[in-house]
């Protein structure tokens, strides 16, 4: 197995290297669209199924809407949000028809052209609430409630897999409320377990916050976001929930009669996560031999590999084996034995390090005599003999430590990688010499903001919800500031 | 609330009804696409989880292709797939823009014409096959047992929710095999894995069969299905599963090298079931008063009502419901209290009527006192008192045989609609006035087969797999045959 390009050689073709060679996904024949192959979407599944269960936990109900939509509902989305990127696949034709000329040949058949022209999908506030339209007519249809678990496209120019991606897997939750102050803690409430989702379950530290006006959805009145820190100093936005105010039920004319009996326009929120937590993931904690998976994310968590000579002693270490095997399993942990015998035991290891489980367990007949196995951390490259008594309940708590200590190690990079600055020279040098992110002033201004960008290529990428009052001036123009926000260059 | 039309009076009326009625799903303002509502979302989920677990169990593993097939695809599949079908949504162009004309509207980017147009999957053999064309070198590569959730659209002229939409849920299994026999294996194996889940979680029995060579799917050398029978006698294809030969290896050009170290075409199967299954599901349980669902499929099992006068009689009504709950719930079962004071109980009952919940508790002041519940079956649309002592054992036991009832009252329901008919008069005579399935001599060739479509509008539905052999003449031309096939109508 050739190596893998280094983090320090080359950041970018390490990611790019390891996505592939991991099984993870891989480019399709279809211009930026990925093939997600089984070992990432079993990864995939997990996240998906954490969330599902967190969703329904808060009282959200899974539904499903069409993957088109009629131009006309943009034109109605546009009024209200001209920010709106208009980069998408069109459907202007209905069927294809053998060439009349050349019969191995299929062309767009010019007599089924639609009448209007259908949108996949970029995200689907225009279709869900032309929709609601018909479900809102009193405050006793509210709120509702409703994910949706399903593939969006937009016509990205540059793409990379997992990070951006023509068309992508995402949930989109779309709720409905009376009142403003409902929408509003709805928002933050999804915000709330998109951070728990990211810290508890990717191990990833987040940092929780508003985006400024410049980087808000086109539509939302709020942009709540989570960030994260990538191990080349870089955020990630990993996940976003709108306050949408009355925009979309304006747009869209669903009013409801409220408890007073007046008409009012419905209160909106939209959030999502997507398929781009998976670059996350791997960006977050992976190293130069591969993956590195939290034992919640891994598709299994402890492989038992085999160290024999001949039929006989494989034999023997199978009893052994299978007789770990089921003691991980009664406790509900995921275990391979691969006792294929084309592979030898170092491609094995190899392999499993690049996959990216969490424990290997290595069993030859020198541990049967002993009673003994050899457990290897993956997270940290560390091995160690331990008693085959008693194995599962070291497994187990091992487990929860990996868990731990990769969300530990993640979180005391990232904050070693937050850097206080005060001026904007020591901005250009930090973000120059160190990289990460730059906690500073801004003046809230659009132009201050924009002038960072141009010149630094760093964003605002939130203002911090848990950002102390400190008084302090900003980077450029001067102004007071009350708050720091976060800068970074980004994914 | 407004009564139901009956079956009686008009069956499709009913049905379109009460998929709206029941909050199923909706027509959307797309053509032919529709709008899956949590409360049928929430039954789908559960085919969806269940039939996974199969997969898996199995040896599949899911993985995600693209969405957009490019047109060229279509045409290395169209060389050995005449029958394939040209209706879909085609995309040509990958922008909009704001009409120079009138900034109020958003017209197709004449510059952004796509090279080559790309074609919203109708299935995925094209865009696998030449995705796996890469993942098989050797025998050692094989097999491939990969399973694929998705949407998938085909432009169906005339659309009924769940039961023929533009856009759709399925699923789809992809295998790539190094023998023709593994392939066949493993398409038997889908079936009764369909067969399984049908008859075991649907409560809908099924007739295993084998298509004739005419309604196989293109590029099938055998397409296996499982047959159901609706209320009104019709039949509808629940699965099928295609064994494809070497097909679309030869298509893709996907060769691998065998244990003999020769170069030989991979072996493929294709699998699927989709939304349609809930038009199959309400069609062959429900009645007059609304759905009938079995408990395995119910978003929930039991409702609990309290009838009861003031906040007092409700406090104490309440105390023992929640008990009952959290009993039902210790036991798995899912419940829901509706203790909502703004309907009556008898709206209630409609309502948990028409939803099809299988078991409704109803609790009273009367109730409390003699220490009894009223629970009533949605099934039979019986009631009987049980004492609440032990009611969680009552309930699961009482939700078990309505499961099992529901599936009896099906299969005896079909099997009395299955007639022998011996010659083409009484295949007219029986069609027309009993209808149903027809299980009659057919003497293989597809003019006998067309002439009767052509006649009758009954079609082959399947060759039994369990056809006893038994000498008589064919239908039509008198010809000898060896095994009787089922005729019915069809969706």
């Amino acid at each position: 197995m050739a190596k893998l390009t280094s983090r320090k050689e080359d950041y970018s073709k390490w990611y790019n290297e390891l996505v592939v060679k991991a099984d993870l996904a891989e480019n399709s024949r279809v211009r930026g669209c990925m093939v997600i192959k089984p070992y990432g979407f079993a990864i995939w599944e997990k996240m998906k199924d954490e969330l599902d269960r967190k969703f329904k936990e808060t009282g959200h109900q899974n539904a499903y809407f069409p993957l088109f939509v009629p131009k006309s509902l943009f034109e109605a989305e546009e009024k209200n949000a001209e920010g709106f990127a208009k980069e998408c696949a069109v459907v202007t034709h209905y069927r294809l028809k053998t060439d009349p000329n050349n019969p191995q040949k299929l062309i767009v058949d010019p007599d089924a052209k639609l009448e209007e022209e259908l949108i996949v999908r970029p995200t689907s506030e225009a279709i869900i609430w032309s929709t609601y339209k018909n479900w809102i007519q009193s405050y006793r249809d509210l709120p509702i409630l409703i994910n949706q678990w399903a593939n969006v496209v937009r016509w990205e120019m540059r793409t990379r897999l997992f990070l951006r991606t023509t068309e992508f897997l995402w949930q989109e939750g779309h709720t409905a409320h009376s009142t403003k102050e409902e929408a509003i803690e709805e928002t933050e409430k999804m915000l709330e377990v998109y951070a728990e989702f990211a810290e508890n379950f990717m191990a990833m530290p987040v940092i929780k916050g508003i985006k400024s006006p410049s980087e808000r959805f086109a539509g939302a009145v709020e942009t709540y976001c989570i960030e994260a820190m990538m191990q080349d100093g870089k955020a990630l936005q990993a996940g976003t929930s709108h306050f949408l105010g009355q925009n979309f039920a304006e747009a869209f004319d669903v009013k409801f009669t409220n408890k007073e009996g007046e008409m009012e326009y419905a209160w909106a929120t939209s959030w999502g996560v997507s398929t781009r937590l998976m670059g996350a993931l791997i960006m977050a904690h992976s190293d130069d031999h591969g993956l590195v998976l939290p034992p919640t994310l891994a598709p299994f968590q402890v492989v038992i590999v085999p160290i024999f000579k001949g039929e006989d002693q494989l034999r023997q270490v199978d009893e052994v084996a299978f007789e770990i095997q089921n003691k991980l399993k009664a406790k509900g942990i995921s275990v391979k034995y691969d006792n294929d015998n084309q592979n030898k035991p170092g491609w094995k290891f190899a392999e499993y390090e690049l996959k990216g489980v969490p424990v290997r367990i290595a069993l030859g007949a020198r541990d049967l005599e002993n009673k003994t196995v050899e457990v290897a951390r993956r997270d940290t490259l560390t091995k160690e003999v331990q008693p085959l008594e008693g194995i599962e309940n070291y497994i187990e708590e091992l487990l929860q430590k990996i868990q731990q200590e990769i969300y530990l190690k993640a979180l005391n990079f990232r904050d070693s990688n937050i850097t206080k600055v005060d001026s904007y020279d020591e901005f250009k040098k930090v973000l120059e010499e160190k990289g990460g992110f730059i906690s500073a002033h801004w003046d809230g201004t659009e132009e201050e903001e924009e002038q960072i960008k141009e010149e630094t290529k760093a964003t605002i990428r939130c203002i911090p919800l848990d950002a102390e009052t400190e008084n302090g001036v900003s980077l450029i123009s001067g102004k007071p500031s009350s708050k720091r926000v976060i800068f970074a260059k980004s994914y």
